[in-house]
């Protein structure tokens, strides 16, 4: 335990104070981790969609002031009570969803959707006790996916922290707490292509371009790439992507293109832009007899998917995925030895790196569409 | 060979001289088997809802005069050139979709749409040469699916003929042809309910039952059958139904009811009706995180399929499958084998039988929902 446990810890923290306004460094109090909770010193975090979507928070219940930030790595500093698994000094990543280990989810070898820590974007205060452990002069700053990563130290419910080797580097590894899991295990645990086999790929943003690194782990012999922003197609030579598909440049539906270029369809599709349009065109553009397409981008809530039934009935699948099917605490560990044994390339999502007092700059470069990943380096 | 190798035969064939008028039982010449082909003696068939719906010819185009049947056991008469898998004496299951053995899809391990013999419904001649085996007169009868099994005699490609253990009895394994082995495969090779799991099915007919059936042998712990004819309901606990669910008695969608039945959903559920709001509810009503939902029944051509993309999203797979992705030739004998050591039950599918001079007889029986199978004796 460091001398701090039980404690109250006073660190900085980037507080969002209301939506879309430019994020706050303040001092903030961090209380000591409750029973089942344990409390990290982050050491790296990054820039994920997801927070900004909450940040920006259109059409959602605003929850501020907030603490954002859920992709990073971190050591713990002490542990609560109950906490068996974890102790202080152990390298972690934190993650968003958890793993109780005991609900029905957690004990099928096919879902990562724990009922207990299944990722909730409403709540601010921890599950335990329904309070939030970070506070300024005493008001209470609400936390964000049980994470809150864009802080010194933050609390979080060990269920939803991960474990990894020691020797990994965080400033690396940080990155596969959210967005690139999610994309690396929509390829490898979901679509799983065989080797040699044809993938596409749509949308070329960090979770599309991990879907890509995992057809190109798999061994695709060709990886399509489907974006509506040319930019992204140079990039996206790095992650195996062999053939680049932009909608815009054809008057047919582009799975009409696709299964032209292919012969008759791709033989796995991962979709990742939450477009329901591309939703349809990732399906419909799989081969009959053996394609699977993978849902992965989360669509708007009025948004309808419509196909016609012979589309399955010839013998097509359609699978949705939630953090790449990867069970946090059990799952990720492994994930990070694919970087360490050099199969799964890191280095190239992380485009950019900033001090933590300069946080703001990885927003304005993930709105600009510049960043893949920018790593936010909070000794800085 | 028998002393007719090379000849043609002349025998007994149900004719069907219109749309929807009674089969007339008349002379016709069968002509011996070209390249690739076999002859075979029909010593049962079967009555299937396929055969009927052709029969009655509503909004297709339609092709008479013609032999139906594909349901059906016999033995090899003869071989054409070229074959070298069958001989006569052979005890063998025609089938309405083939395996040429040789394209894409019979080599992937996933399909069974072949692309040289899927099936093909308006087709009423051989592949070989575009000709008919049946005339009358020198007046061609034409075939049905490749297989036109009410004739003592019809011709086949013999890349639809399964060969199977001769000891088997061709009265009862003649019903593995098309809908026992469809139902059946649907939930045995592509829903895969492990032991233990539920299962629901929608729609009670022969397909259905038989995915009951499957479900059955898995050791499904529950199995649900939807009908909205509550007289199938007390047939239906032979085939393994617990849980009976009528959707007229409930004023919320089925989907919902098994959600609640099942406190979050089934494991499985397998579509045998084609209704397309049969094949929502039966996406819909899987559990999330590891639910799949099979489509077998055969959709109209303007339905469409809809669903919210979070139902996707939140882990459950939706696939169709075809002759329950069985593939003929390779995959059939194991069926026959699973009757042979009693796993599989196929008695209780056939409630009725009549020689073939009063096959008409079948078609009233499944029109009025009588029967699930009626074998027709082609030496009656």
């Amino acid at each position: 335990m460091s001398s701090m446990a039980g404690k109250v810890i006073k660190c900085k923290a980037a507080v969002a104070w209301e939506a879309g306004k430019p994020l706050v460094i303040e001092e903030v109090e961090v209380a000591p981790p409750q029973k089942m909770e344990v409390r990290l010193k982050i050491l790296y975090t990054a820039l994920c969609h997801t927070d900004v979507y909450f940040w920006e928070a259109k059409g959602q219940t605003p929850v501020f002031p907030r603490i954002f930030g859920h992709e990073a790595g971190g050591i713990v500093e002490s542990v609560g009570e109950g906490v068996t698994e974890l102790a202080p000094g152990d390298h972690v990543l934190p993650v968003f969803t958890g793993e109780c280990k005991e609900c029905a989810h957690c004990k099928s070898e096919e879902s990562n959707m724990c009922d207990l820590l299944r990722i909730n974007t409403d709540r601010g205060v921890m599950i335990g006790d329904g309070q939030s452990r970070f506070s300024i002069n005493g008001k209470p700053i609400y936390h964000f996916v049980g994470t809150s990563t864009f802080s010194e130290y933050t609390v979080i419910h060990v269920g939803c922290v991960a474990k990894i080797n020691p020797s990994a580097p965080l400033d690396k590894v940080c990155v596969l707490s959210c967005g690139i899991s999610t994309g690396l295990g929509a390829t490898l645990n979901v679509a799983k292509p065989p080797k040699g086999s044809t993938v596409a790929v749509f949308g070329l943003g960090a979770v599309g371009l991990a879907a890509c690194e995992g057809a190109r782990i798999a061994g695709a012999s060709k990886i399509f790439g489907i974006d509506l922003n040319p930019n992204r197609f140079e990039e996206a030579k790095k992650f195996g992507v062999t053939d680049f598909v932009n909608p815009k440049d054809y008057d047919k539906p582009v799975q009409e293109v696709l299964v032209e270029m292919t012969k008759g369809g791709v033989d796995r599709a991962v979709e990742c832009t939450g477009n329901v349009n591309a939703m349809i065109s990732a399906f419909e553009c799989v081969h009959d007899g053996w394609g699977v397409a993978v849902l992965v981008g989360v669509p708007n809530k009025d948004a309808e998917f419509k196909t016609k039934p012979m589309n399955f009935l010839n013998e097509r699948t359609l699978k949705g995925t939630f953090f790449g099917n990867y069970k946090p605490r059990t799952d990720l560990p492994s994930v990070v030895e694919k970087y360490m044994n050099k199969e799964l390339e890191l280095e190239k999502f992380i485009t950019h790196s900033v001090p933590f007092s300069e946080i703001n700059k990885a927003f304005d470069y993930m709105l600009k569409g510049e960043s893949i990943r920018c790593i936010i380096r909070m000794d800085g």
